[in-house]
């Protein structure tokens, strides 16, 4: 079982609620997906807004709610809408996003690693989302983040495990959870991330954006479990040298 | 489900019996799979040799033997197998392996185009290993194989899908189910498989030669599973460009 | 040098002419290149239709031409053209294209091998066009091809080396030089080829197609020998683990 | 012609001084690679270790020095590094290197950022060795970098361009010159990165460790200037789908 600060976990795959074309659709997806921990935008639990609020939609036994601060463009910026969401939706997990840039939104490393700090400083649980840096992974656990998120590949590009070298990198040095977030485009990649160790994945846009996304939150509940299973039973090495499996030239030599 | 021939199979995953520790092993291993076809060498059979014979592992409801001529040089060798597999093991179900190299096992298009045609003729429902080569599966379709199996990559080298463009043309131009044999390596090099719309995919050394073989076959099981869901649930394209998904900054300024 | 049948070349990149824009551009490429042998597809040197004939543009000291079928479907028709080649261009070489498939162009392995044992027994030197298949490599090899061919990726994809494990074997076990024929699409994807061992690399798509074509041969052609000396110079091995290259820590904490 | 800063350079290869086995074999490889900038750890100019000192085989027209920080842990430790190499060298210029993790070199982004800006305010020419994190790269340009030096892999590590995808929003965003540094393995990697549309490389490892380090550095040479050309050419797509070059069936069936 995934433990991360006083949580334990049975499902090692994360989900978000962005995305999707409805809310009940949204719903039946993340059933499906088995998921324990959905991230949900502060912008979504808007009181004001009561039209877009998606809360009473995520709503059962063993669901927690992992508020995420996407749309932030600073440390400050940060720790006010983590303070907001702690009000709000009575917890003091946060996923830390900070990505000043509109285009990409790639994560910000020096932003990120000042909120952390504060916000870990606050009682707040971290699960700061940042670029697959070795270092700063290293960094962010120092100033006490529960886990850490390093991206796959940009948000929304399901282009799949670009950055495996660091991943590789962080997975080894790392004392806290590795989650590995974004990017992450089909349940091939989910599952070679938990190959390489990693001890979750968090997957949004290629659920909800699949064509069939129950179905596709079911294929990515058994590739999280199959590529975990595979990392725990040791797959052997890669590499071209092959040996013959069944010579049956002998054998037929032999009549 | 998927249907070869007169045979149709609830699992996509089909598995060999090479390469286990040992013969219970191997027994629990293809269980846990829920493979429905499994692939045996001759050599494996032979009545004079009854230390090694491993058919008695290979019998329960449901599961079918696929002969294999691994070790052949020839279609005229080929051929013979086949015959003697017919009669051995009261199937027409044979797996066509001609390699002629001893070292990377990979297979002669040549000869395994000449034995399809005449075991064809001769009733055998016949499912030929060949190079990731398009043009030779449409030959090999046009000659009567039941199934056409390119490989991933080289047999026993774990190294994945190293043809990746090469068995999606295959798949698009295919008129009889594509398995996709020989390199797959992981789970997620499965699951992969079935995404890019291979009907199944073969498993051998990476079960068998893996530290836990039985937990490693479930992992591949659900991998399969989670590949062909996918598929079928059709995944968005992936792409550099990303869009915000959450705009908090609007949000935030207007407090 | 390399040396294909009774030729030397100093030149390591071979080019074609399809796809240009016009044939003086062709010819001012082809110059820039430094090429030495360069194909030509049979039916741009049909004396009928002198309107589209290019040979004027291709008659320099030191080039080569090299007749290609490009359009055959079997042996016979391949046969055929390289006949009327032989008379048209008065040369004995040949590169010998077979594909059937009128989408992707990829080679028939069967009509291939039938195609080179026939014209090599009339005394062509045959340089065929094919997957990169290393069984069918060694064949053509023993059925009298003067060099191999083998395909990077599909024929004008620019896709680079998606057969680059296979690539590896069939320069490890080749006899005859190894020229690796379609898919390059940059200059370092030329580089790549040479450094694996390739004797040769052919590009004809990558140049043609560029935006300014006769600086793309011109860089082609750094590519292709930066990479042959690469090889001459043995990099030494890639892999993750670093060992620092200058610690200075040491010297401050010394000051 | 590539400038940085108050200096132009003709070539885009700079290189380094680590890993030679000698002195003279150094001199003789920096001098086949033609390169402008060449790298050189403050270490190696230590006074007082007159044995070490390899500064006269570094002394040519048109060859600029380049001290680094490598080894440092900390913004003040490479401050006053920098400091040190500027009275010692006589050159306002210092490549920042901050790398905290002994076993794989990966730099630091945040006292990276800290010392460029601190180093800027000091005057001098600041090229600072990081992550490939697009982010990053843009609050070191604002902080007054006169260039970015992204990975492509870790030092020394020969991989290759694993960070692919970030560069090309790096190279997208940047508005100072971009220099791919670390991990590249073979002239075929240079080209690639200068294809990408990177302002110049850095290549030390790849040269040094080679068996004949001044073959590879004359390698590079060709490579790097291959890429920058191929660039300036501009590529045609890559793709899967192919169109025929020269279909001769036509052309044979009127025969």
């Amino acid at each position: 079982m995934l433990k991360i600060a006083d949580k334990t976990f049975r499902s090692r795959l994360f989900t978000g609620t962005g995305k999707f074309s409805n809310a009940t659709l949204m719903q039946e997806a993340l059933k499906a997906s088995g998921s324990e921990l959905v991230t949900v935008a502060l912008k979504r639990i808007d009181m004001q807004a009561k039209d877009d609020d998606i809360l009473p939609y995520l709503d059962w036994e063993g669901l927690h709610l992992l508020p995420n601060t996407s749309g932030v463009r600073t440390a400050e910026e940060a720790v006010f809408a983590a303070e907001l969401a702690r009000e709000a939706l009575e917890t003091n997990w946060v996923k830390l996003e900070i990505h000043p840039d509109p285009r990409y939104l790639m994560p910000d490393p020096v932003e990120t690693l000042k909120a952390t700090a504060e916000l870990a400083k606050r009682g707040f649980v971290v699960l700061p989302y940042v670029h697959a840096d070795p270092v700063l992974c290293k960094r962010l656990e120092e100033a006490g983040a529960a886990a850490v998120m390093p991206l796959g590949a940009p948000i929304g590009s399901n282009l799949g495990l670009e950055t495996k070298v660091f991943l590789e990198i962080i997975i080894e040095q790392s004392q806290v959870p590795v989650v590995v977030d974004a990017g992450i485009g089909t349940p091939s990649d989910a599952a070679w991330a938990m190959e390489l160790g990693a001890d979750a994945v968090l997957v949004n846009t290629a659920i909800a954006a699949a064509d069939d996304p129950v179905l596709m939150a079911k294929a990515f509940r058994l590739a999280v479990e199959a590529g975990r299973m595979a990392y725990e039973a040791k797959p052997a090495a890669a590499g071209l040298k092959a040996s013959p499996t069944s010579p049956l030239t002998q054998f037929l030599d032999e009549l």
